[in-house]
C-alpha cells in the first residue's frame, strides 16, 4: 500500500487512469483516485491543485507516451527518409495499439482530449516540429528537394493523418491498413525527394 | 401543393431531407414527410417500399452531390496533374460547403451515413476509381510516373483524407484550411510526377 508520504506524481496518474477506464471521465473523482491508492484525498491535492489540474496531466502523459521514442529518432544522424519513414511508422504503431488494446481507455482520453484543446495543440506543434527537424536534415543530405520547411512538415503531417488522427481509428485494424500506410508513405517520399 | 399522381422520386427525397433536418433521423417519419408533400403515405411506400430504403436513397443523393462535377473533370482530356487538382479542390469545396452552411443536416447525414457502411463504400469505390482515370491519363501524358494506379489513387484519396473526410470537418473553418490544402496538393503533385 501507499503512503501519502512516499506517493509520487506517476503513482497518481496511474491509478487516476485506472478510475477513468472504470468509471469513466464523466464520474471519475479525486476521492476515487484518493481510495485506489489507499492515501487522503489531500494527498492527491498536494500534488496537483485541481481535477482540472490532474486531468490536464493524465491526458499530457497519454499524448506524450510515444514521444520519447519519436524523439530520439528525430536527433538521430542517419539518412532522413529512413528516420522520416520510422517516425511515422513508430506514430502510427503507438497510435493504433492504444486503440486497439485498450479501446475503452481511448475513447475516455478522446473525451479528455476535446476538452483540452490547447494541450492538444502543444502535442501536434511538438510532432510537426520534429517532422521540421527530420525534412531539414535530409534537405542538408541532399535526400528532400529544397523547400519551405515548416510548410512541408504540417504537409506531411496532415497527409498522413489517416495513420495517427484518432478520428481514423476505427480503420486502423482494417487488413489493408499497413499496406496503405506504405502508400502513402511511398508517395510522400517521392514529393520530398529531389529529382 | 403535390398531389399523389404527379408525386416524383425527387420531390420525396426533398421533403425527406427537410423533416430529416427538422426531427433528426431517429424521429423523422414517412408519415411526417407524406404529410409535407400533403399525399398519402402510402404514395411514398409507392416509390420506396420502406423507410430503410428512403434513408438510404436520401443519403445516396447527398454522397452525390459533387459527382456530377466530379464525374465531368474525370473524362475531361486535359492535363492531368490540373485536372487532379481540380477534382480534389471540387470535393473539397463541395464538403465544406455541406459541413459549414448547414452544420444539423450535416451531422443528421453523418448518423445516416454511420448506419449504411456499404453505400459508404460504394461512394469511395467510386471516387477512388474516378482519380485512377486521372491518374492513369497522366501517365500517358508522361506527366505522372509510371505506378500501380490503383493503389497510387487510394493513396491520393487517403493523404487527402483532411480535406474530404467529415471526420475533420470541424477542421474546414480555419484560416490555413486553404493553404494547408495546396500544400498537401504540392506535396503529392511532386510525388506523382516523373523525375
Amino acid at each position: 500500500m501507499t503512503t501519502d508520504s512516499t506517493l509520487t506524481p506517476e503513482q497518481i496518474l496511474t491509478a487516476a487512469e485506472d478510475v477513468l477506464r472504470r468509471y469513466g471521465p464523466a464520474k471519475a473523482t479525486v476521492v476515487d483516485i484518493a481510495r485506489a491508492l489507499g492515501v487522503s484525498h489531500g494527498s492527491v491535492y498536494r500534488h496537483f491543485p485541481s481535477k482540472a489540474a490532474l486531468r490536464e496531466a493524465v491526458t499530457q502523459r497519454w499524448l506524450d507516451q510515444a514521444h520519447e521514442a519519436l524523439a530520439a529518432i528525430t536527433v538521430e544522424r542517419g539518412p532522413a527518409p529512413e528516420r522520416l519513414h520510422r517516425w511515422l511508422a513508430t506514430l502510427f504503431a503507438a497510435k493504433r495499439r492504444k486503440a486497439l488494446e485498450d479501446p475503452e481507455l481511448f475513447a475516455t482520453y478522446l473525451t479528455l482530449v476535446g476538452e483540452l484543446s490547447s494541450t492538444v495543440d502543444a502535442h501536434l506543434e511538438t510532432l510537426t516540429g520534429q517532422i521540421a527537424v527530420i525534412i531539414q536534415d535530409g534537405i542538408h543530405q541532399g535526400e528532400f528537394r529544397p523547400t519551405h520547411v515548416g510548410t512541408a512538415a504540417r504537409a506531411v503531417f496532415q497527409a498522413t493523418a489517416h495513420f495517427h488522427d484518432p478520428v481514423h481509428s476505427a480503420e486502423w485494424s482494417g487488413p489493408r491498413a499497413d499496406q496503405d500506410f506504405e502508400a502513402v508513405w511511398s508517395l510522400l517520399l517521392h514529393g520530398l525527394r529531389t529529382a
